[in-house]
């Protein structure tokens, strides 16, 4: 529990990352080869993701939905495309009780399969569209290596499923899922992100495009943190999935799928934190302020408690008895976003110290003053805080390269992302691969080229896209 | 969606329970062998469950936590009497990708084994006792029937899970979380509960003992509705869950566990329905309210809607363009508590119309009342009165037997719950079976036996038993 623990982002970042995990009690590595356990600090903050999420979710409408688990392998089989995507991730159920099933079935890697099925089922005129659900569920995919949060083989996500009537109206949903994954980022995750166009290669299977949000770790490393794909009749003529549509026409649905996964907690963990551990952004903190008395206080203590209580501010009193350098020093580790010290000598002097867990700066206030009051406002600044910390930190680990040269040098001095003119050619994107295993990130739609030249090949280059060294 | 599609409960009670399914579009079988679709008006029903079962086991120090859907079979098997009870339910995972397992993986079909697993490595001392610990998750059992809600291979369901330092602690918690079941059905389902003890036939596998909630359906049938179980040291000593207690000694915790499921949305369906369809108690009703307006009074309808919707109450305005008459009946067969009908004519004489869901009863208002006041109390009132309905009509259907006679008589007229003494011989137990398959549901504890003699073997008998058939 104590710093000492910590290793410094300097010396290992990797080793930091474990460190602040097993510090702050998120996820336990389980005796399940490749399967974590989110412990009740980490599970918590899941849960706050959920609720605000699933809210901006029911706000444009959408509805939660539960299908099963299992997928009948000549169900998933029927989109060619979605099937040698997930082909080498899936795990498969083959027994049930004492008997061999005369299918296999997989464990959903995904749902898309089971969502065509549905709407097969439950859509027969453009009266029923659009479909608009989602679901919170955990998926498999057999991952040779695990790293909390980022990668195991099974995880918690949700994944949103639309059919739609029209093209243009499926794929403007696909636009408005990935600004609300953008909003939800900035607005609950104080995190700054890119967003753009997956290249072909490095699409959904079966996608027609993916937009994508991308996320930039302190130590320069990008993570994809939100993919929202347009699908268009590709599912819906695999899957069979028609109706009628206002001209009394047979025609197929237009689809799409986005999803989030629990890989955005390892976002706040390496976009916030600091040596001294996990640093919460204060809306989804599932505790946004410790009180922690020294000496003869319980009183005061208990009058601030129930006040921010009332206040609706998450609050919690550290009553145990450890000495308050120890509470000082956990709350610190578990990221707790306001600590409130109220000390004997303190009070004598009508004095309470609220301490910043992100700058760890130190606010003395009058004891008279309106607690609750200074608590919000205090949230509020530090969640602003964080946020543009995070965007300036992002801002400037975005470099400009012309030559390969360039990008080489950047990714061995500070990497972060990196704007380079592409031809289009998945050859030359391959060719950033020998570069520390460089990937496209996305595709910049709004942006012109830097000087139209591809840095590989120098033929002409027409889009301009975003690079980088992937978690 | 039009009541003529819904048997009668007395035609055909198992035929009307699938027709409301559908009709309320609570769940659709899909092509997943044994398998339901939650959609979304079920699905929000089990969230507005989730949400507020949540809040009570939070409110007594419960954490939620995610544990891995896959056991080890070697982690599976070092209980040997929970193995025995779920081996023939268990479905296997053989492949990952393209790989055969080195070990087979069960799918969870309760996760007792990977929190003692879990338990292990995180307690040393009593002082990190008590673990409180709940997961709210999918289960698979394979089932070869399968009934919406009530049966199907995979379910959703919340597990807790803790450990103690002493028996008393763990046996407290025992009964807290059955008290806790059963305030829940009767503060937000409106379900009445019988409570008490399994036999050692029926209690679940590995347990010291079970504590049952049991709840009766319309048709005399009985639903096992949530168990609370106390494992002893049981699991402890199986899974070497050891720790240092307070005189130093290594000692095994002390465990329970304690589960409910969707099978209570089956429980709300059948003891609240009417040939109409669903009937939805207030409190977890996903909408409370719909309001349909009949004429040109789209004004006075988003009045009244924005008023309701300001004092949180669940509403929204059906402004489809079907007829009112089949807005109305829509409105019942999806259970909806309160219907508002605003008409163009009554309007003109200031009276807004009321109608209730579970009485069908008709209450004019003038528009000047205060609408929101007067839809609270409805609420209120409608919970109740469903709750003193339900529980009058199980108290009705409790019956005493003192021979087998009596027994069969019972069953074969109006089933129900049936009292009769029990000597505690299993063989005893397994006559009643004979009779339409009456199974016990629980020893009443704190009852006296009826004469002191079982029905069955004329023995002395220092128990009363409840007994019926279950689902």
């Amino acid at each position: 529990m104590k710093n000492n623990k910590i290793t410094s982002r300097a010396d290992n970042f990797a080793k930091w990352y474990t460190d602040v995990v097993k510090s702050a009690q998120l996820a336990e590595y389980s005796s399940v080869k490749g399967c974590v356990i989110l412990e009740p600090n980490g599970y918590a903050i899941w849960e706050n993701m959920q609720k605000n999420m699933d809210k901006l979710f029911k706000d444009c409408g959408h509805s939660n939905v539960y299908l099963p688990v299992f997928i009948p392998e000549s169900l998933l089989q029927k989109e060619g495309e979605l099937v040698s995507g997930f082909a080498p991730e899936v795990a498969w159920i083959t027994r049930g009780g004492s008997s061999v099933l005369e299918e296999r079935l997989a464990f959903r890697p995904t749902s898309e399969s089971l969502f065509c099925d549905y709407y097969k089922n439950k859509v027969k005129s453009y009266r029923d569209l659009p479909k608009l659900y989602n679901q919170w569920c955990s998926v498999v995919r057999w991952e040779k290596e695990t790293r909390p949060f980022l990668r195991s083989r099974e995880f918690l996500w949700q994944e949103g499923h639309t059919a739609h009537a029209t093209a243009k109206e499926a794929q403007e949903e696909t636009q408005r899922m990935l600004d609300v994954y953008k909003e939800f980022h900035e607005r609950f995750l104080a995190i700054p992100v890119i967003t753009g166009r997956k290249t072909e290669k490095e699409k959904f299977a079966g996608a027609e495009y993916t937009l994508t949000i991308e996320t930039l770790m302190q130590n320069g490393i990008c993570l994809q943190s939100g993919t929202s794909h347009y699908f268009g009749q590709k599912f819906a003529k695999a899957y069979d999935v028609k109706f009628l549509n206002e001209k009394n026409e047979l025609d197929y649905v237009y689809q799409t799928s986005w999803g989030t996964t629990t890989r955005m907690i390892g976002a706040v963990i390496m976009v916030h934190g600091d040596d001294a551990g996990l640093v919460l952004p204060p809306r989804i903190a599932p505790k946004q302020v410790v009180i922690i008395g020294i000496g003869n206080v319980s009183e005061k203590v208990n009058e601030v408690y129930n006040t921010l209580k009332e206040n609706n501010i998450s609050v919690y009193i550290d009553d145990s008895d450890k000495t308050p350098g120890f509470k000082f020093a956990e709350a610190e580790v578990n990221g707790i976003p306001v600590r409130i010290e109220i000390g004997e000598r303190d009070l004598a002097k009508n004095i309470i110290t609220l301490v910043r867990r992100d700058t760890r700066e130190k606010i003395e206030i009058n004891v008279n003053e309106n607690i609750a009051e200074v608590v919000e406002k205090l949230l509020e600044t530090i969640h602003d805080d964080m946020f543009n910390r995070a965007k300036e930190r992002m801002e400037n680990r975005i470099y400009e390269a012309r030559t390969l040269e360039e990008v080489n040098n950047i990714i061995e001095n500070t990497p972060g992302f990196i704007k380079a003119d592409w031809c289009g050619k998945e050859e030359c994107e391959l060719k950033y691969k020998e570069i520390h295993g460089i990937k496209s990130r996305c595709i910049l739609e709004n942006e012109k080229p830097l000087e139209g030249v591809c840095p590989v090949c120098g033929e002409k280059a027409d889009k301009l896209v975003m690079w980088g060294i992937q978690y």
